[in-house]
Parts: structure tokens; sequence; C-alpha cells
């Protein structure tokens, strides 16, 4: 078993430490709200004062912080890596840009600490479940590594790349999500306002080529599926206010990349419409809103 | 076995109609082209010299034809019509217009005979292979006197609704695919561009949420998958061109019912640009091209 | 003065045809609302009981009619053209596709008749101050022998090409406008979430490079110019509706020529959800409050 | 008379201090390339081996820079403020963030040195012939002060508001200005693909809503205007990797403010299209050629 600090205990890192206390890791938490801490300690997690408390000497550190901007601003900070014992691997699953995470990478190795980016995908549920994917940048034996603590807190774990590369691969796969989502959202209300019954429809395109991830586990039209946002209010799930924080790094990595993103960008400012009318805390399938409000 | 006559021997209706040959219907063709006759005559099947004499008498009349203007003005021509035998029932595959379908289907109506749409997916090649999809639009009734006959050309026998139904739910997976393609194409290239490899990339996203038809099946990247059009320069396939039929489909289908399709008409145009730089006889995956020419 | 038929006398035509009658025109008015026929004749028009009628032995005829059908099927009835004098020329001063314009007229070609396609611009404040902008296509001698009329109702008339180029430029011209229009909206929300006076950047931008019709005499800004609809919330004007027929137009003739018009295309998706807002009877400069929601 | 230090002698700087030295200024100059040096001082300039030595001491310092990370580092570094005295004004030409412009502003603030950012538009050829718009964030004093010294180099000077105002205005009118280009360029295109002619539809969008400094100035088709950039091959005038610049910019504002630009972000991405297909250093009126490419 090993010896672990976790900074940052929100919606997901909360359950995600859970579920390294429950593999049997000795495990010290840290967050700014002594209400995050104090639901560890109850679950058999140590609580510490500081961030550096909770790396101090450690094995594995792990954070889950909101931005870049967090996750510069620990790791840069001498304080916090002199707490650091000589064999700590450090492990930065927030979703926040590869130069970012780059430069994380490059100031620890500086002073010789491995760092690896690991932004998951699966959201609330899946970090409760242990059923997040985690999408690793990182050297092929830093990666190797930390798989095994990875995989006490999901079921999957790629390895995209090098440092940083964890961070394009995920954004490549949300800005391709919000594609999905807003162009399932627009195929099934033409097929309504044309008289097909959306199930129908969705049955259809699932054995064809529209067959997507949006399409078959997560309809956007209320309705069609069973427990899923849709057909609860568009209530749970993945934030279009997340999603546009997503969607912001992708549109960041495209312009760094000089990339065409045509579909992304447009995806983008659609979802800032459907957020200004009020919905940036709902779910993000409720771009379907958008589309089959009353056609005048 | 039934009595067919089948209209129109093209890429699509030729295949087709030498599967009905194979399931042991007795099968009677007409195109212009009269290769195209001679090669199903060489299957089997009896040669006629019009439409009328090919429709004359029959338990059920098939055509594919180009587009909806063919498909009126064959159907709702008196002559053709007085060929019919009472208990005709007309399939109609081609992918025209639902209003065309729907006029067409009410003209014979009032002569007594019966009509579905019955549009495919599935291309050249399940066409061959009889593996193709139908979408049926029509009465129920209908429905089940058809599906034994489309059965014999296809693995996939759906039922969207009523007449025109199955236009429109073939013209919304289209749409969407066109979106899929294309947002799966600025997705790769964004992670390639951001120093990814694009088989680990495409890897990554078929087991997140930005899973889909195209990066599974389809991959528009060359070198990803063997055998499909972007490992062979893309040729073979569903061409731009015919994409952009479809598109356009979609776009009528839209403005009739006041739909918005914001990502379908982006992709429309994407195709467009794509078509006039000369790729119009190229796989649709080749928008991919677009977005992976060198960053200047 | 000229003997003039005048069919259709909706908010744009009932003044047009006043215009006439005030610059001395014998002119014989019809219109399917005897309202409308009424009021035309208190301005001194003379009432005729049908369309034939209004047209019988004119030297011009001239409609203003809601979409391509209405005129098609009035200028290809047999019983109307019947009525027509050997010299009556035929203005259709609609808004209509140009190939039903192209289609009218080769059908009153083969019976003798000329025809220009003469849309208009300026709107319903235009038509009443006699303002209008007439965009032609037709014959250089039928352009010529109409401008005389075409005068009393409009200060501009130009001659765009043969016939139906006059559609072609209008819907040209339009298209652009809803592009300028939902581009200068974006552009001043932008900078009003900056801080900065929706006024000022409109002064600045006149001065500059961003100058453009809707930023000098339309601004959709509430409260930067007196006397536009947006200081009168977004009433009177050019609805919401009508724009989106235009657009309509736009996106069928670029479907036809297989031009590319992704950022028309875009306004128009952007339109149509406005529209869907119950926005489609205020002025189309109300596109402003899709960017000018507040922000989350 | 007064003495004033630029920095940054590049296509836009060089010329720009030429006219304060016609203007009769004391122009101390710095560029980091001997040559840009050698001819302002052959032009009357006074040739500094630093930005230090050239800012020493001056009445106003004027920086005309590549990107905000040049001003910034240049603002605030501590050698260079020391050698300020402590009435010298600070002007920034640069097109810039507006976040940097804020805080090059704060950090000289508390030295005690005023700071505006103006940025200009108007290019090379305004920037020679002294017709620039300069677009001012400042004080109204700071402003007041600095515009008989701006006067020398443009004939407008716009006060935006605040520090960064200037930044932000010019950002708008340029994502506006793509726009405007990237519309009328497929409006043309449009008219062109139906038969009309260029210069004629041209005539016709300027006497009606579809007018704009595009169309009227800088028309994008060859052979409407002559000399502007499109009769000449794109060459001169405005690059389109320039372009790319200030819409990378206006995408940054734009999601710092939460604010929908779809239109401004389609047109960023036709422009990256255009870009990659080796346009990059053409005139941004280019952008007309991905839509006249022949149709297949």
């Amino acid at each position: 078993m090993a010896n672990i600090g976790f900074i940052g205990l929100g919606n997901m890192g909360g359950p995600m430490a859970q579920n390294l206390v429950k593999a049997g890791h000795n495990v010290s938490v840290f967050d700014l709200m002594p209400a995050a801490v104090q639901q560890l300690v109850e679950a058999g997690a140590e609580a510490s004062e500081s961030a550096e408390q909770a790396a101090s000497g450690k094995d594995f550190v792990i954070t889950m912080l909101p931005a870049g901007k967090h996750v510069e601003s620990l790791y840069l900070s001498e304080s916090f890596i002199s707490n650091l014992s000589e064999s700590t691997r450090i492990i930065d699953c927030s979703t926040i840009d590869a130069e970012t995470a780059k430069k994380v990478a490059a100031g620890l190795s500086d002073k010789g600490f491995s760092f690896i980016d690991a932004p998951v995908s699966g959201g609330v549920a899946g970090a409760a479940a242990g059923t997040l994917t985690f999408i690793v940048g990182g050297s092929a034996e830093n990666f190797e590594a930390a798989s095994p603590i990875l995989s006490n807190m999901g079921k999957n774990v790629f390895h995209a790349g090098d440092v940083g590369a964890g961070q394009v691969a995920k954004i490549c796969n949300n800005m391709l999500l919000s594609i999905l989502m807003a162009g399932t959202s627009e195929a099934l209300q033409m097929g309504i306002d044309n008289g097909l019954d959306p199930k129908v429809l969705s049955d259809i395109m699932l054995q064809s080529s529209g067959r997507n991830w949006t399409l078959e586990l997560y309809n956007p039209c209320p309705g069609v599926l069973d427990n899923v946002p849709s057909s609860n209010n568009y209530q749970g799930g993945f934030m279009v206010d997340l999603m546009l924080k997503d969607l912001g790094l992708a549109m960041d990595t495209a312009q760094t990349s000089k990339s065409a993103t045509p579909m992304g960008a447009l995806a983008q400012n659609l979802y800032r419409l459907h957020a200004q009318n009020g919905k940036g805390s709902n779910d993000f399938s409720s771009i379907f809103e958008m589309f089959s409000a009353t056609k005048s």
C-alpha cells in the first residue's frame, strides 16, 4: 500500500480520494473547505492542515484542482517542493491547458521530481463508482508507476503520450463530445419537427452511421432513455459551464497550434448562447432545448 | 417467390436487383443504359424495354432513381400507372425529399395503389453484400408486406413512420453523419497538431465520450484503420458529391420545418468548399484533408 | 400617363400603388382583401374584381405578391394571359426565386409578352415615401421601358442583368445584410461586455474598417441611434420572419449554384433560433438581443 | 516640440517614427534590427543602443511591438522603469490583449507613470501617409496629453474609454472587419455563380443595405476596384496572418467576457483554413479565393 497526499476534495476529488482509502492506501488529504476534509476523515483518511503537510514525504501526490493557475501556483512554490521526499511521484488529475502542464513538469523536473498529467472523464458518477477514465501524459516509466494507483479510481487508464498529452487528448475528446451532442440534438429535433418519433429515430440512427456516444448513452431528448439527465429535467451530469470551461481550453489549444476547428468553435458559441439563457448549471445535453423551442 | 419489376440499375440498383434474383424472385429490369440491363440479364433477370413493361402486372415495383423529379415523373405518369395490376405494391428506394415522396404516394393512392419510401444506407459495398439498411416510411401493413423483399437486399429494415418518414430519418442520419465526420476530423487533427499519435488518440476517444461511427469504423485519418477509404487515398466509399446531395435534401427539409441546424449547415458548407477544391469524387472522409493541410 | 394594373396591395404594394396614383397614372387595382382595394380607391385608383380585370388591356401590369407560387400561378394562367393586350409590359416586384422568375418570363415570352423581375429594398417606410430601390432583371429594352414607372415609386432603379438577375442581386444583398447585422451585433456586445460604451464604439467603428450600413443607419443596440427599431423596442422595420424568407431564397440559390455560403448559412440559423424564441415579428435588428442576454 | 523615445521600428513603427521626425520632434529610436535604426537616423532621428537609452528622460515613450509579451517584459522591467523621468508619458501603439495593457498600466502606475494603449488601424500605407486611426484607452487627461503627438502620425484619434479600451475597440472593429470581408466575398461569389457581373452587383449593394467598408474601399473581387490588393494579386495590404493574430486576440477577449461571437469564430476558422492553403502572406481580401474556386 502507498502513502498518498491528495489535494483538492471537490465533487470529483472527494470521491476519488475515498476510493483510494477503500483500496487500502494511507491517504492524507487537504482542501480549503474543512467540511470536505471532514468527510474524508470519516471515510478513513488523515486530515492535513496544508497542501505542504498533505504532500510531505509521500510516495504519490495527487491533485484535483479547478484551473491551471492553481496547479501552477502549488507545484512551482518553493515551500511546497521542499516538503516532497526524493521519491515522490506527482499526478495531476485537474483538467488544465497542456502548456501549464508542461511548465509545471519542467519546473518539477529541475528539482528532480516526476510529473504526469492525468485528467479524467466520466463525471461525478464515475468518480464515485470508481469507473473514471484517466488519460495520461508523461514518460512510459512514470505512467507505469502511476497506473496501479489510478486503477483504484478508474477502470480505464490510457497513455496518450508525453507530458501534456493527457490534457490534449482529453480536450480533443471533449470538443468532439460537444459537437456530437449539438449535432445529435439538431438531427433529433429536425426529425421531430417532421413528424418522427424521437425514440424510433434514435433507434434507427443507432443502427446506422449516425451512431455516437451521446445518442447511445446520453440521449438529449427527454423520454428516450431512462436514467439520463434529459429525462431528469437536465439535472445532474456534466454542467454546461464545465463544458464551456473545456471548450475554452480546446480553443486555446487550437489557437496555439493554428488548428482550424470550425465545428468546435460553433459548438462553443452555441453553448455560450445557451448559458446566457440561464442554463449554465444544467447538464450539457440541455443544448437540445435550444433546438426544440416552439417554432414560430 | 414474387414477380418484381426493378427500375434503375445504377451502382446501387444493379447489385440490389442481383440480390433479388439470387433470392429466387422473378425480376424484370429496366434502365436507360442497355449495358446495365445486360448485366442483370446475365445474372438471371428478364430485360424490359421500358419502365412500363418492367412494372406491368407485377407484385412489387422497386425503383432506385437519382432524384425526386425522376421518381415523380415516373409514378405520376398516367401511362405508367395504367400498366400496374391492382395488387401491385410500390417501393421507392431512391433518396429524395419527403415532400415528393408524399406527393407520389398521394397520387398513387388516388388510383388505389400502395407506396412506401424505403431509402437505404450502406453504400455500394452494402448493396453488393446484401447488408443494406432500409429505412421505411409507409403504413404498417405496407411495411409488413414489403419487409420480406427488402430483407433479401439488406440486413436491417426499419419502420420510421408514415409515408415520407423513411426519407426524413435517412436525411437526419446523414446530416448527423456529416457532422460526426467533420467533427472527428478536426478533433483528430488538433491532436496531431499538438503531438499526439492519431491511432492512440482514436483509441482513447473510442473508449470515451467522443466515440462515434466514423471514429470506430471509418476513421478519416490515413493509416489508423485498414480497409477504409482514408487508407486507400480516399477512393471508394461514399463520395463527397453524394454527401452534398443528401445535405441539400437535409437543408431543404430544415427549411420546410423551420428547424435550426447550425452544425449541419456548417458541415454542408465545409463539404462545398472541399468539393470546390476538386474533391467531389473522393470519399467523404477526405474532409480530413481540409484540416490536415500544412500549417503556415 | 400610363394605364397600369396593380395586383397585390399588401404592406408594400398598397403604398407603391398609391405613389403611382399620385404620379398621375390611371391605376386599376386588385387584391384578395376588399379593405386593401377600398383604401386605394379612396386614393384615386379604380377597383377591379379580379386580377384578370385589373390587367386587361393595360400598358403595364405590376405585381407585388407573397411568394413564387403566387407569381407563377398568375402569370402562367391561360385566362390571365388572354386578357393582356399585345403591348402590355409585365413587372413583377415580388421577392421570389430566380428560377421561378425565369420560368414565368419564358412562359410569357412564348405568348409574346415581355417580363422583368424588379424586387425592391427599402421596406414599408420606403414604399410609403417613394424611396424604394428597384433591382431589375430583364433585357435592356424592357428595363428602359419600365424605368420611368419604377421611378415613380422609388429613387434608385438598378439594372442587374437578364431576367432573374434582379432576384439574385436582391438576395445576395439581403444575405449580406443579415451577416452585417449579426456581425455588428456580436461585435458591439463584445465591446459592451468589456466595458465599452456602445455609442463610443459605434462612432469609432464608423470611422474605421468596421463601417457598414447596419452600424451607420440601423444600429441594433438600443439607444445609440434615434428613430431606428432598436430604440423602439424592435417594433416596425423589417421583420425577422421576412429576413428568414429571404435567407431561405438565398440558401436555395446557393444550393442551385453550389456556392459555399458559410457565413450566410450561420446567420440564417441564428435568425431561426431567434425566431423560435418568439421574435419572428420583431425587427431583424433584434438579433442583438440574442447576444446581449445576461452572461452567467 | 517634444522629446520622444520610439521603440519598435517595423513596417508600422518605422514610418510612424518618421512622421514624428517630420513634425519636428526630437526622436530617439531603438530596434533590434540595426538596419531599421539606420533608416530612421537617415531621416533625422537619433540612434539609441537600447530601449532604456531611447526612453531615458523623455517626455513621451512610444512603443510599437509585435505582441503582449514584448510590451509586458519591457514595461515591467525594473531597469527600464528606472530610466524614465518623472514626467514621462507612455504610449503603447502595439495591438495586444486588453488584459496585458491593464497589467502594464497598473505596474507603471505603481511607480507613478501614466500609460495609454493606442492601437492603430490603417495599415502600412496609413502609417506612411500619416493617416492612421488611433484608438486610445486611458484617462481623459492622458488622452488629451497624447493627442497632439498621435495627430502627427494619424488623422483620427479616438478616446475609447479607460486603459485597455483602445485594445478592445480595435479588436471589436477588426473582428467585424473579418466578418464583413468573408460575408462580402461569399455574397459576391454567389452572385457571380448565378451570372451576375461583380461590378454591377457591387454597385447595387453599395446603394443598398449590403453597403460596407470592404465592398466600398477594398473590394475582394479582382477587377472591381483599381488600386486595391485584389487587383494586384492580393499583394500588399493587411496580411491574412495579421488578421489571424487579431482574431486570436478577439477570441481571447470573447472568452474572458463569456461573449458569444459565432460569426467571428467562423470567420477566424475560415481564415485559418485559408492560411493553411499557403495564403498567410497574402492580403486578407484573398479570402475571396476560397469561395471563387471552380465549382465541381
